[in-house]
């Protein structure tokens, strides 16, 4: 099993922002450098600025690629030709465009091959967006650029609970129309595997929220639930996985019955993050699981409100670096574990009985 | 102002729920009995087999109608000609008739002007249905009963946290297209009213929730915000109403921010109660507001999974009555505090000084 010390990424997001605020909160303690390499793409001016605004004590190296990266230290890769200027608590174009640098510059770095996760600081999705360029959220993002033609899943995480989203960056009116029962099955099936292989839960338990009010009430509030729904949980159950659903989404959060599962499968965004930033806020994490890139983001935005004021929690961020590592780790136990489960035995017919051959192995 | 003991109604809801547990629960302890005069609408035969069913000490006294409810009693008033069948946890014709029954006897005794408050159990929306029958849920049906062309507005309610929505009881997809300028500011102006008059806040702070996730992140995703919720609450706020946003419903409830609103304005079913029930299950309560009669109900439902065994929490039901109580009391006071806020003042002009006459009134 491989034991190198996990090299972690870093965008450092929108500069007008808390990204840079919680990215220098999170490695003022060095304890962190013990458990990865970090690697910060984005402007070392601009991180300094901050640190000097904010007063903190945290040091950085600048590197030219992460190829370069020092273990022990903070790496910073400066992905700005330019200079940017930060004008705090503003959209501006110049911070959209340095987080897109970095973004890019980031995910030239992963092609080859050197980094192992990433984690990504909050962008403003307004600024990044250039008629050049269509850009919906980090999740879709990254689908398309290291996604190989796979899917990804939005899943937020905190200690216990789990939220994934059959549908994500869209607006309401589109939500009913978007979700079939193929997407849904797909979804549930990458839900489960994901469970399974980056969380370490063995048979994990997956809730399905309704679509409607009282999970349309018997049809009378929507058809969703059973024409699309209730199908798919029931063909999923007969293939194994341990689903149940779909549940009405005020009752299931209101009872508390989300603490008996190892998953929710919500169906629209605000459905799973309302409940999940109540629930854990200053904690979650957002993963996008099912691309062979981990990548994690604090649950918060840019926060413009806040930016600058040392007013920011960097409990999210330092979470979604752990929860990067973790994923990794369990990703490789699994390799690991599923290598070669149990040795083969190899018998030898010579007569009526057969007899074992210890000292023959597998090729 | 009327200082007479308020009159409370009290339907039976779904015979094979816990609606009869959490009712004959709350009278367990008679002291709420100085402060209402309460009166179900159901069958006694039912209610004394809950009693026995469950072991509690509750006692009632049967009566024609509420005129001849007994003050510092638990009235009941019979709607059912025959013999209701109770089936604990299933849903059954028989008491979806049962229950619709009680609801219509109660309605003509309001009519009568024969009870002043309204609380009602809950029903199961499928088998109330009938092919002549159409029900959505108690507020609509309400509406249309007694509404006298008033519009209600479905409102949740804990100590600090009032929810109100601007759509409830319709499937997901039809969510966005039924959501236009005058709804929204139909449902606002209401909000506030409300919030003045039955909850007695001289000047209520409303938070409007955005509908699209992110608020519609500036359009990308969505575009209500820009053209429907953002241009109504400029437009009511220059009327003097204080209401603020739309605001991104995750970030809101995350943050906290709810506590710093008297109420919020939900565009859509789960969007306000999932957070709600999360905060404040057990101790909500469900206000029809907007018609003259006050009605209130618990936040749950029939909760068949645990009917007929004596898990049946009855707080949110009492809560209920006392909230309705007190929504009556509001009203009366700012009747009274309306009625006649200063005494005019009358002079004689008689020279070239004005004189204050004290002994004239107002007619």
């Amino acid at each position: 099993m491989e034991n190198r010390k996990i090299r972690v990424a870093i965008t450092q997001g929108d500069v007008n922002g808390i990204g840079c605020e919680v990215i220098l909160k999170t490695f003022v303690d060095p304890t962190i450098l013990e458990f990865c390499i970090p690697i910060v793409y984005g402007s070392p001016k601009v991180l300094a600025y901050h640190r000097k605004a904010l007063d903190l004590p945290t040091t950085f190296t600048i590197v030219n690629s992460a190829s370069e990266a020092v273990d022990g230290h903070l790496n910073v890769v400066n992905c700005n030709d330019d200079e940017v200027k930060v004008e705090l608590g503003k959209p501006t174009a110049e911070a959209g465009k340095a987080a897109l640098d970095a973004l890019e510059k980031a995910v030239a770095e992963y092609r080859k091959g050197l980094f192992d996760v990433l984690v990504t600081a909050p962008v403003n999705k307004s600024t990044i967006q250039s008629e050049s360029f269509n850009f919906h959220g980090h999740t879709e993002y990254l689908e398309q650029r290291v996604g190989d033609g796979k899917k990804a899943l939005m899943v937020l995480c905190s200690n216990d609970l789990r939220v994934a989203l059959v549908t994500s960056h869209i607006a309401l009116k589109d939500v009913a129309g978007i979700i079939t029962k193929d997407l849904l099955k797909d979804k549930l099936v990458l839900f489960n595997e994901t469970l399974k292989s980056d969380f370490a839960i063995p048979a994990p338990h997956i809730a399905v929220l309704a679509l409607n009010p009282h999970a349309g009430d018997s049809g009378l509030l929507g058809s969703e639930e059973s024409e699309v729904i209730s199908p798919v949980v029931e063909e999923a159950r007969k293939e194994g996985i341990l689903c149940f659903g779909p549940f009405s989404s005020d009752g299931f959060w209101g009872s508390g019955s989300y603490t008996k599962f190892d998953g929710v499968l919500a169906m629209y965004h605000d459905q799973g993050l309302v409940p999940f930033k109540l629930l854990a806020m200053e904690e979650g994490v957002n993963y996008t699981a099912g691309l062979s890139l981990v990548r994690t983001s604090p649950d918060h935005g840019t926060a413009y409100d806040i930016a600058g004021k040392n007013e920011a929690s960097e409990e999210s961020f330092r979470s979604a670096i752990y929860m990067a590592i973790d994923v990794l780790r369990h990703r490789r136990q699994e390799k690991y574990l599923l290598r070669n489960p149990l040795r083969k035995l190899y018998f030898e017919h010579k007569d009526d009985s057969d007899k074992l051959k210890l000292d023959l192995t597998e090729e």
